[in-house]
């Protein structure tokens, strides 16, 4: 079997997710619906480097398929994106070790939150950031952000994503975690060796809620501590989200 | 009477364009609908410096308004943006001279174009560019644009507007057509003293025929000459233009 690794970068806002779902239009079902006309097979099986969320976007997923033959990979990305709708394309295809997995290979993701600040939202973001109407304290939002950088238990900022689905490991380690100014507003980019679900979102809107002043600094080791998702603060919205990167070992 | 002078960001995307129609949705419509209940009155009229088309999008439209008493501008401005869909933003609305006329004191304009130039389109950026997959020739197209610039007859240049509508003088003076880089593709930035009816997209794609090596760059001359529109290459596509500005006297 020859593995192929595909970058893919889509707008998420009409589907609901990345991930197949029942009676819900997601982004691996499209790209796997097209693959398997394309390589006449129905035994195809696509693999993303995680999910993401209804709503949001990726400039870089990374997904893998195996076959048993092998393929003129840039003919493929050409009539995989003349079948896909314009707001998924596929960026790359390309033959890697046979043992390669989108998922299980993945040694880090890297995240961007971006935040409009402008009283009047821009009405070409409006679908990929968060419009935040507050005056946020950007010394506050330093500060609180430097507390998740290092390897924490996360289970106060990632929600259950399934009813019975198997419990993750919570410690996870954020490298990096900068505010950057762009603009008419922020973007939080965060860099670590992974991300529980929904952390990037918890992380932000209780982020956000310091900031505003809304929710005082002192309150993050506490409900770090306390392992408990009901007191940190609301999600973050899904539009404001990118996956940006998914680092392999060279 | 008292002059409101309105800026106006939008995506043009589900329009028919700025100017109200029968049975189509226009950007001057649903303005003009939101200020109607606002001030309470059927006898307001809303002028803008000039029309865009169908997928064209603004960054600063401008229009005016009269009303007979004085209002408080920034309620408005919430309230107007809190009744418009968000594709379509009031940016700032203020009093201004009353003999403000934002169609006849328009003294120039500025319109970008955006082609994006990789081979994979940017699924962000399909609504806001013309992807051209073909190579272009920059020296080609740098030559191309400088036969623009100065005072011409635009009218081989220029589609009639309407069937049995006023003939506008065609001469037009192009004050700057830059070609700026831009990531994944280009961006041609035009300043002139007034545009006639889709003479930047017919300028564009002419220019886009001629860096494709499609048409000699020989023959503008020949196509000023003619006085005829279907000498000129076809119109690119409405979705690649912004108006940017709309200049009037300090």
């Amino acid at each position: 079997m020859y593995t192929y690794k595909m970058t893919i970068a889509y707008e998420g806002t009409r589907y609901s997710g990345w991930q197949i779902q029942h009676n819900a239009d997601s982004i691996q079902q499209k790209i796997l619906d097209a693959l398997k006309i394309l390589l006449k097979s129905d035994q195809v099986v696509l693999i993303g480097s995680g999910r993401t969320d209804a709503g949001v976007h990726a400039l870089k997923q990374v997904a893998h398929f195996r076959h048993p033959t092998t393929i003129d990979s840039s003919r493929l990305l050409v009539s995989l994106n003349g079948m896909l709708p314009y707001d998924i394309r596929i960026q790359s295809i390309e033959l890697v070790a046979s043992n390669f997995h989108a998922q299980y290979s993945a040694q880090g993701k890297e995240y961007h939150y971006h935040i409009h600040l402008d009283p009047v939202m821009n009405p070409f973001k409006r679908l990929h950031c968060w419009h935040v109407r507050d005056k946020l304290d950007r010394t506050l939002l330093s500060a609180a952000a430097q507390l998740f950088i290092g390897t924490h238990d996360f289970t106060s900022f990632s929600n259950q994503a399934h009813e019975g689905s198997a419990s993750k490991d919570p410690i996870r380690t954020i490298y990096r975690l900068d505010i950057c100014d762009e603009p008419g507003g922020i973007r939080l980019e965060f860099e670590g060796n992974g991300f529980l679900y929904k952390m990037v979102r918890n992380i932000v809107g209780t982020l956000v809620e310091i900031a505003r002043e809304k929710r005082s600094i002192d309150e993050i080791p506490v409900i770090f501590a306390a392992m408990n998702r009901r007191l940190a603060g609301m999600a973050a919205p899904p539009q404001g989200l990118f996956l940006v990167h998914v680092n392999y070992p060279l």
